[in-house]
């Protein structure tokens, strides 16, 4: 018999440089909006797809007791183009996630170990917090302000996804406190007090 | 004092109804392209942004020793109109996520107990197949044929993410032998054996 | 003669109620992830694409000296669908518009009269600022937090616009300081001192 | 042998309402920006899907020659939502399908029958036009001024698609001379004298 | 008289360079989630967007009798980023394109000449099948599986488009048997037997 | 005290590179259909979000008596990837943006200056049009043809805001009559008289 289906095989062979099923980065070459520019596909293995970086613990000797592992497009370009990536959150005993965004993308968070308490604040000033329990799953919409707490006495982690594969984190304290804007610039964009900014901006590496 | 930021605290009040932070999906009114209607915010609390139904182990005493437990828009309005959803994957020893596609979005898993070994195919008929251990992430593109196997020997648990609110889910088996498709075009479409075919659909519940 | 080009016009005429050019915005009707449902066309007057509520200045008698005046799909419901939506800012001689974000959408501000100091804070922490003149355009990208004071001696005005009709607006001290946040989550997220939150809630209307 | 695969097929049956694989128009309820609201997936046939309204040739015998047949969203409900639709072109002998956009697509045509010379203007001002052979396709770019015109001595058939559901179709003439914007108003806007203008309203019905 | 429009004219040409009316794909350039790189706009000719690879019937003399011809961005590179592409069925009496999907897009199908079976399953496992007859279309939603056979006893010719410029084509037969998959996970993820899945993979040119 | 958040502030600072909360458009590099590639984020300064060159009124000393001046893209890098640009509108008494369209955004106009009349045409060949006073702003939707002109006795001038980076503009004259369009061509498509096709060929600079 004569290679049988062959018109449509050929249709595959030669189309694989074009395929966009996917996009894997090449992280050294042109970004655009949409992403960074995609890998020859002929090159790429299973391992573009998976990514181990969450298997361990972030750690949470620091200030806030806490670690935020991402896996965006940056750390796992397998993800890039497709509209979706995660990162891990470790929260020991007493561990804050504070005030954040993501200008990007939506969250979802699954606990996966402990209590956690998360809220975030709308557009219209409504503040929407509760306590989750292993298994929960809550919802933070796009660009909110949000935040997470260790709500028991024991380690917290819980994985989150976002539905961009470059959600962006912008950590309040550190916007407002550690970079060099003015004391005076924060103050009057704030109202809080030139004392309590000069704190933090000491805390938080923050100069001016 | 008297009534500081006045105006813009006017803004908030007033633009109340028409926050489009998030469209917490109201599931008996009209639904278009986008998702569903939203309810009304001024109505909403923190329980419409948290689901607690992932906590809970799916079924596993069926045949596939597997099941999926959805929290797309349909299960979990909270995530209407925000681009991501989840669910949760269970696995008894044994257990199999059979092929299966999900037409809207791309997926993110992350193995949070056991292991699983995970594969896709791709447009141009590859195959990309691991064997997952716990925090390990994979990704499979959008509409592309995939699978989950309990790689261990005891129960495996993941947490799946997507790039849609409601991502869909065919189980190639459903489609092909689980409905009133007659055998002899899914043999003509499929080039597999009538016996075949109808055994399946036997076990599946097709008819035709 | 007879009706020239006839078929044609019929298909104009026909599809009247299914033109889809634009979707002014019922604001009564059910609301979906893509904005509000469209008022019927053929009921549409020039005064639906046209807004006069910019023209009149803001009331700057406030402790900001300053207001934003919104033509989102709320006030001006012209835009619904369109992708895109304005504001008009006015600022007394001291007026700041405090750090706020757009979760919604990117902004491009011009001045039209005074001089204006406008900055925000990218992901990576890097704050960029400038004192805009007259007839100078900014862009601020989405989500980003960012901010407006007025940096002349008389009044200021800018039109600003926005990638989408409904891009919502979060005033910083507001989501934090002006609802029912309790103090030590406030703390514990912001690193803020008690003292200072409290003082704020004070002043905006914040209770907890 | 018990019920197989039991729980994968209760998630089924129990998600049929919310089956976003597509969204076929009910013309009859609420339009939002993204499209007609949904139909009742359970109430679907096949029918929804299939529509023969191109199989009939259009009708001619106008003064243009020619007819164009829509399957937009408002005739073909089962595209709504879907990102495409399409529609036929039927070119006598002379006809000619004058300038025109589609302000919400893209378009791709394919001459079935005959030869058509197509073209378009962009942006730059540069024009592409060529005589198309049956079996030729030619891709006119979103909201470029674009024509069909009969280029043999027989009957043309070309069926186009559009990357939208409703694409909207803006005919040039009729656009300028076939409504009441004042002769006056199209001189200043056009440059064409009164005397052409005045011709062309009396040709399409158009009044002032 | 000195060049009228003058300002305008200097606008259009100096932002040749920038037009984005368009972007025609250059296979050698990087490619992007969006798509291929632009060419250089002033270097295109008509005949960037016109593509003459479906005027040719294609090779049915296989064992599906059956062929597709794809002019998607990478066959035709006029149509990258414009959000459509094409694609030619020729089916001989007895002809079938087997069950596949478009992980990329929504496909539309106009018969032009003789009958086709064509028919698609939903996610709720649900079968829309039907015999179109010339000049019927029908629509197959994004990422369902999907077949077409020649139902007359002639040969039967239609031409599909798609709701992206690269949607992808994964047909079932090869992603299961055409690769090197191993039979036992073929099995364990279908539930087909081993022999039929070693049959087929002979047919097909797998191994495993 | 050790360094607080330390963990945190490592990922904002090794992650700088991959920030995609803009992408500041490098006009030598290559071109996508989302749009420019992105400069280095590290290299970026204010200056690569402002735009001076609004600031200046336009030459209205050409026939039209009109200014267009863009800031898209392609002049105003900043905005690349945002879907927001801007433009100043400059009519001396007596001038007119003639009928003209941008096929890639709608458009939000406010008047800062004068009075201007400004209308548009919906697919559905209504005419929308109005005179507008200082401080109103107007919505035209996507694709649709408008036009603006000076209303009052003195200079008028407005801003005007695109839901595009790059929304390109297409002037209806220069379509029909700048270019080298044969002139049997515009009248066959136009249904204009030779002398008039001819007469505005001379006057625009048409060949043909």
């Amino acid at each position: 018999m004569i290679l049988p289906l062959f018109f449509i095989f050929c249709l595959f062979s030669s189309s694989h440089a074009a395929v966009q099923d996917f996009c894997v980065g090449d992280l050294k070459a042109p970004q655009g909006p949409a992403g960074y520019s995609c890998k020859d596909p002929s090159k790429l293995t299973v391992n573009d797809f998976v990514f181990s970086g969450l298997g361990v613990p972030g750690n949470t000797s620091n200030l806030i007791k806490a670690a935020v592992t991402p896996a965006f497009a940056a750390q796992f370009p397998g993800v890039n183009g497709l509209g979706i990536s995660s990162a891990r959150l470790d929260l020991a005993p007493g561990g804050v996630v504070p005030f954040h965004t993501h200008p990007g993308g939506s969250e979802i968070l699954v606990v996966v170990q402990g209590r956690i308490c998360a809220g975030f604040v709308s557009s219209a000033n409504t503040v929407y917090f509760k306590t989750l329990n292993k298994g929960d799953i809550m919802v933070f919409p796009q660009g909110l302000l949000h935040f997470q707490i260790n709500a028991g006495g024991s380690v917290a982690i819980a994985f989150v996804s976002f539905s961009s594969a470059s959600p962006g984190l912008q950590i309040l304290d550190y916007a407002l406190f550690g970079n060099n804007l003015p004391t005076e610039l924060v103050a009057a964009t704030t109202f809080l007090d030139a004392a309590q900014i000069k704190k933090l901006k000491g805390v938080l590496g923050g100069t001016g």
